[in-house]
């Protein structure tokens, strides 16, 4: 047994979701408006571009109890995670120059890569702090959040090294993403698990679905983030291919496409030729279908898990989230 | 207690001092050396420009017991502390686009500033997992490593706030240096302590004598950056005013002198105005005096703490590296 709920107080006041969701919120908004003075000005301004708390999600569902309650530390986990990946967005924000981020303008943008660098330690830092904050750390300590942290690190690296590289592969391009998006849903799905008191059996299911449903997640923004660019060509956009970025669709056509290949390599191509590129090769497809991959067997852990109904349909309700098809 | 000697494997093999020193540096060497792939050549090319690992002592010596010997672990924690030191820098060079650190080029200099903030993420989360691999993990919940990182970016934060501003206070500035420097000496202090089986009261000595130890080493560093700069005056240096860090020695000289302040709040002061008004002043003997402060109450607590007097020889010699007088 990696957990027990034995060794958790027993007499701890159990919480449903719905309360559970609010508090995650309301811890968020309270870090980041009541931070320290000096801080203030700049977390306050991220509280405008919150997205829509998916990892959060995926946490407390996957603590909820035979009872479908949820222990409350579970809101500290759940917001520390978000909080961590609110500073790798900061931090990503600093590496890849973007002036907006869902809309609003980026701390670097505002505030210049100075701060951003900073705030987005800082915000680290915190999240660290918000998880080692719970009552009964001894039952975390296989969590190991810090690796984690390494795992989103290595795939952004790794993304950033192959900026532009047309020759990456499928199994590189996931590697990527399994590193720079699904680690941290990996590390969602585990940290809920654990309350529930698990085995290690048990647990490397949750790993595993949370990195399927991460991969999802990514891949569909993918799509979504070329269908964007279509609908706004005439826009200015910063698209994943303006920042260099080379996703699963241009993969599949510039794979498909040899002479294509080449004039990317060499003396570049415009948007208009790689949307024509993924849309002759039917880049957008080739990427939902390994989409629904990951789906039918997220569909089957689901399945294998010995959790109720209920819990069952949260789930797929997550990955009806991460597939945008909820 | 704080953490208790009886709940370590009393098995464990001990070692000496410099058995323990010798295995950080080589904890950090294979670290940095035989990170992954993607990562290698950055960390490589850190591995060039190593300090003297103060922070590492700081932890070991603490970490003696009555016999003069350390638990293996002290050397993870030690290693975990100089790596978190190593990321702070990697940041810190981004933050104030500097491109020497202890005479080599820096990685962010070498390798644009997107990498050194991935790597430096990556350091982070590196010397978080390296101390959370330690065999007893429960006897350092209290350590909270997290918190001293966020000590240390409010102190970065508020120093970059303060750039240029040439009526910050001394108090401020202590308190500035309180979080970038001391932060990190007293966890070195306090997590070597808590291998020797200490109270709370005697926690809190540890604590304070690192962070007086810090103080005293930044304080000397700021005197040290003057007289460099003094030196080498016909040279372009990067010294701390040039990247618009004002110290104590200059907070001194613009306190006292009213009409040189106004002109560096207004049209600017030249670097040889400044060497002369700190000159004038005794900025240097101010903040010399200032050292002398924090190096008696130090010894005060050397004095005060139940160890060894072998233990007490080193850690006076840790106050006289920290203040340049060994």
């Amino acid at each position: 047994m990696i957990n027990d709920v034995k060794t958790m107080d027993e007499n701890i006041q159990k919480i449903w979701y719905d309360e559970a969701f609010d508090l995650v919120k309301a811890e968020i908004n309270n870090t980041l408006s009541k931070s320290p003075i000096v801080i203030r000005e700049y977390t306050k301004h991220l509280l405008a571009s919150q997205g829509k708390y998916i990892r959060a999600a995926s946490v407390l569902i996957c603590a909820e109890d035979k009872e479908g309650m949820i222990h409350p530390d579970a809101v500290k986990i759940a917001a520390s995670i978000e909080i961590l990946h609110l500073a790798t967005l900061v931090h990503d924000d600093v590496i890849d120059n973007a002036d907006l981020r869902r809309g609003n303008i980026t701390l670097q943008k505002k505030y210049g890569k100075r701060t951003a660098v900073i705030c987005g330690d800082y915000l680290l830092s915190v999240s660290l702090r918000m998880a080692a904050s719970i009552s009964n750390r001894q039952d975390f300590l296989n969590l190991n959040m810090p690796d984690y942290v390494e795992k989103v690190c290595l795939g952004e690296l790794n993304q950033h090294i192959n900026n532009y590289n047309v020759n990456l592969t499928f199994f590189n391009y996931l590697k990527i993403i399994s590193g720079k998006t699904a680690a941290l849903f990996e590390a969602s799905f585990f940290a809920g698990a654990l309350f529930t008191g698990i085995s290690e059996a048990e647990a490397k299911k949750y790993r595993k679905l949370g990195n399927y449903i991460g991969m999802i997640f990514q891949l569909t923004d993918d799509c979504i983030d070329f269908e964007n660019t279509v609908e706004t060509a005439n826009k200015p956009v910063q698209s994943d291919y303006e920042q260099g970025v080379i996703t699963l669709p241009l993969i599949h056509a510039l794979k498909q496409l040899g002479d294509f290949r080449a004039k990317a390599q060499g003396s570049g191509v415009s948007r208009s030729e790689i949307n024509e590129a993924v849309s002759k090769t039917g880049g957008l497809d080739f990427t939902r279908l390994i989409v629904r991959k990951y789906y039918n067997k997220s569909m089957k852990i689901v399945d294998d898990l010995d959790i109720t109904d209920n819990k069952k349909d949260k789930l797929i309700m997550l990955l009806n989230k991460a597939s945008r098809t909820a």
